[in-house]
């Protein structure tokens, strides 16, 4: 599917440069959140934009941030204008000139405003989604305390206005370098996650989890999903 | 060293949430960059702020940002403020609690304003300095020329402000916790760099030159390298 099967949400998420490799469909949003680890959300301050990296999480059609309740990038994205964008690495792109050097990629950038989320079941599914996105060990652990749940804030963001670029192949050179003397080629790009290890004050006789072991696969095996043609 | 031992360069880059993890001097903010591969930027517009993913070089004390010259995002940075945050994400943090869950991570925030480099030795500096941070490739091919080098709009951003955040290590659950039944530890998360695989059209008798090789290997060193205690 490319950018001419599905409709641009909305003018401010259209893409301007190289706008082939745009899509905007569900399943290219769903695909690139589904296989990050860190959002890098922006807000607007008085003294310019801030941009932090985010742990997140996605429930259907809403993206879910977190923080301490005093944390003020997530306070200043409370009914604010937000810009959420999570981007993955697939590789280096090495041209016959430099000029056309590039990266394989695949980013999606969500902009909507910051709802606080206040309802406590949709507050809980929030924190299950955002540590089960990371990876899926929320049931494993000792749930939260009360306490523990009023000092998080959760952020809801729609993803209503999305759209995804993938950068992915050979480089593209100018039609006179082909016959030139220079090499091109791609380096592949990846993400490792080892095998876990115990914490140091971890009580003697406890082994890792099988459960544990298994999240772990599954989130390198999401991280390394592949997102369609 | 910790963030007692060097100052703040301007409060609106001190770290407000677990400062003990801030630190600001030079050493820390270029460890981090020379190790990341993309800048998430962050520019403010009428309609919110917009986060996307570029390449960058630094030289000293300044980063650069490159892209074609009708990139809209580059160009609304123009005298205007920007942010650039690099992460790098080192592991994954499992606690006894999913409420203490985390990441292991190092990243820069750089805010400043951003200023377009139009002096020739300059532009062409910056370029050097973009690609081969990437990847060291700009002595092996075809030099960009006059006409590519004016396509290119270069941002300079001075790196007088910036912070740097560090976590590492276990992590930290409540006392009560300690003694429980559950599993706490840590995964390491790595990026990989494959060998170099040539072009569909690159032409026949062309081989991997070993420069190649020798930049991607490092590449993948100044990845991994650590940023000190």
């Amino acid at each position: 599917m490319d950018s001419e099967d599905t409709a641009v949400p909305s003018d401010r998420v259209r893409l301007r440069r190289t706008a082939t490799r745009g899509r905007y469909d569900r399943e290219a949003v769903h695909a690139v959140l589904d296989a990050g680890l860190v959002a890098h959300v922006g807000v607007g301050t008085p003294g310019g934009p801030v941009v932090l990296p985010m742990a997140y999480g996605r429930d259907d059609e809403t993206l879910f941030l977190h923080g301490a309740s005093a944390n003020a990038l997530l306070g200043a994205g409370v009914d604010a204008e937000l810009c959420a964008t999570v981007t993955l690495v697939d590789g280096l792109v090495l041209a016959r000139t430099p000029f056309h050097n590039s990266m394989n990629f695949r980013c999606v950038v969500v902009r909507g405003r910051g709802r606080r989320v206040t309802e406590p079941e949709e507050h809980h599914e929030a924190l299950v989604r955002i540590t089960d996105h990371v990876v899926p060990t929320w049931d494993l652990g000792r749930p939260p305390s009360a306490a523990e749940l009023r000092r998080t804030l959760v952020l809801a963001l729609p993803l209503a206005e999305a759209s995804v670029k993938i950068r992915q192949g050979d480089p593209v050179d100018e039609p006179h370098d082909l016959s030139g003397p220079h090499w091109a080629g791609t380096v592949a790009v990846g993400t490792t996650f080892g095998a876990p290890v115990p914490a140091a004050d971890l009580a003697a006789g406890i082994a890792v989890p099988d459960d544990v072991s298994r999240s772990v696969r599954a989130r390198a095996s999401a991280t390394a999903r592949a997102t369609g043609p």
